[in-house]
């Protein structure tokens, strides 16, 4: 398929980031359609049905292992700088599912990474975390049947990264991250760490380890495999396996939900109205006029609400085909979806941050915070 | 003074070394000379009395605390990458020195430099650790007054390294260290972090701390106090002092003793068969004939057997002006000179393996080396 092709609105209820070009990810990157494996999966999640995660490496590895009823694990983490937003509610949701169907779960808080790359000092991350871990738990995490920690406490990891040091050079920490400071090269390191840990023998030894990640860390999951191989007569490590989601649009319209940006996104912990307004004021797929609309119908492969709706808030797949169907149609307007979509987040938002309430005792107890 | 000037013989008991240019190191590097201190020094010790250590950055506000009795530290150690030489023992008998002085005393084994620099792994290291403790506490270390500690076990070492790498850019580190993998870098920012340890409250606050290095080490200095200077906010850093030592010249005639070169310089643990083959082949400031040594004298300046018994030992300063007299006068021949030295050497080493042997399992216990 030509890129042209490629990028053209295509009809598919889960065929948002119609300008992104993954096939040069399969392509040059060697990064394995997730498509493929879809049907063998026990029961594969609403990320997977809808093609949010849309690519992996070495997932069969996982797969067998989950199917056999055989150990494997979940690894990933959030990088402590602000409360949950989509993109952090969408890694946390995916390791639930993953401990749900029988992974050991692994959840760091990378406050080396948060230090290093945005300059949060770790008394301030620390405070941060507690939120997140909070978070996590009303979300669903089974702490008796996981592990969160801090890099900065956690010297398992720290040992690792001193370790990986030697056989990284230079030129490979440009090509990823560019000219930087060394914290932030050590902050790779440290990341590698956590990606391995799951396999050390404190952890029941080497098992498939999933990494749910935007695909935007692939080169993270790279440089890992690559040590995990280096590292394979010490260790005996399993290569990591990785799945990718795709990365939310901007609510303004911009091609990704960014901090810097405060309109392209919102946290679960800003007041309602804060998060109706960014809502009503979202750029959508409509057409110019209710006319043309009525007419034309919307496009919601290129709708940031049409998209968080998808990703997020609706569980049944039927339901998610019919706001596809009825926006495509011209049945659905705009202001219509809006409206419903503030109602669905804001009920949401509600819910959780009162089942969040109670686990904020247990999430500085998990962090050791006073 | 031009180079050609610096660089000729000069008539001067403690003048070896004469083709190091150190003036470029006072006008370029701004390293002060330590010589104008010398007489302001309650207790000089031999290697201060004789330019062995020749030069210093900031060594007044240490003195000033010597003075005083006020706190201080010093703080050096070594990589663990084999059995004590001359070189270790310079650094181990500096320090010494200065806890006699009055100053709380660290020792670093150097672990995680040894691993990301030369590849020893941490459990070949700790074993080499062990005997290189044994020789410090056997030269007189006093752990009662002094913090004895390998990195890779040290969290608070680690926990500055990562708090400095923010500050430190890539630009620097190629500048210092070249073209390098990323965990000798990682482990530039640790000794930064056991020059600076010292003062953290858990060592009873911010010190005047002295690190008696080789000059070769300046730069870590430079990047340390650079560092501390960063970070005064946060911790109340006083700037890290340093004096320099001159580094030895190979037995062989080279211009160091170096490992991977094995006739240039001998362990105090090897046999003495072998160190007294060592010093026997060993290049001297001889002339090529007996006739001619008996008119001209032979030069001392250049000689490493010379320097090995001025720098190590000879504890009188009178002896070893006889000895720089004789040989210049032609009265010492380099035989008889060679078997003297070799006595000497010998009986030192057969007396230190002897008190060595009850630190062993000090040093175990320090180590918590099973």
């Amino acid at each position: 398929m030509s890129t042209a092709d490629n990028r053209k609105t295509v009809l598919d209820p889960w065929g948002t980031t119609v300008v992104e070009d993954y096939n040069r990810l399969y392509e040059e990157f060697g990064i394995q359609r997730f498509k493929s494996l879809l049907a063998e999966i026990p029961n594969p999640s609403m990320y997977m049905r809808r093609g949010v995660i849309f690519g992996h490496r070495n997932f069969e590895s996982v797969l067998e292992n989950m199917k056999r009823h055989e150990k494997f694990a979940v690894m990933s983490g959030i990088k402590p700088t602000g409360e949950f937003h989509l993109g952090t509610l969408m890694t946390a949701r995916e390791i639930i599912y993953f401990q749900q169907q029988g992974a050991t779960a692994f959840y760091c808080i990378a406050d080396i990474e948060a230090y290093e790359d945005n300059k949060i000092p770790f008394e301030k991350s620390e405070k941060i975390a507690v939120g997140n871990v909070a978070d996590l738990l009303a979300l669903g995490f089974d702490p008796k049947r996981g592990y969160i920690y801090r890099q900065y406490k956690e010297q398992r990891v720290r040992n690792l990264a001193v370790l990986f040091g030697r056989s990284v050079t230079l030129a490979t920490m440009k090509a990823i991250y560019g000219e930087r400071n060394i914290g932030l090269y050590l902050s790779a390191l440290v990341q590698a760490g956590d990606i391995l840990m799951p396999q050390l023998e404190d952890f029941d030894g080497p098992k498939p380890t999933v990494v749910p990640v935007g695909i935007d860390q692939d080169a993270h999951l790279r440089l890992t495999r690559d040590l995990a191989s280096k590292f394979r007569r010490k260790f005996n490590f399993v290569s990591p396996s990785s799945t990718y989601h795709k990365i939310m649009k901007g609510l303004d319209g911009s091609p990704k939900m960014a901090k810097r940006n405060s309109m392209s996104y919102f946290t679960l912990h800003e007041n309602p109205e804060s998060i109706a307004k960014k809502i009503s004021n979202a750029f959508t797929g409509g057409r110019p006029t209710v006319e043309e609309q009525r007419r034309l119908g919307g496009v919601p492969e290129i709708c940031p609400i049409y998209e968080i709706e998808m990703y997020h808030f609706v569980e049944n797949d039927d339901d998610v085909v019919k706001v596809y169907n009825d926006c495509r149609s011209g049945k659905l307007l705009c202001g219509e979806h809006k409206a419903r979509t503030t109602e669905i987040v804001l009920n949401f938002v509600k819910d959780h941050k009162r089942k969040r309430r109670k686990f904020v005792d247990k999430s500085r107890e998990i962090l050791q915070v006073a």
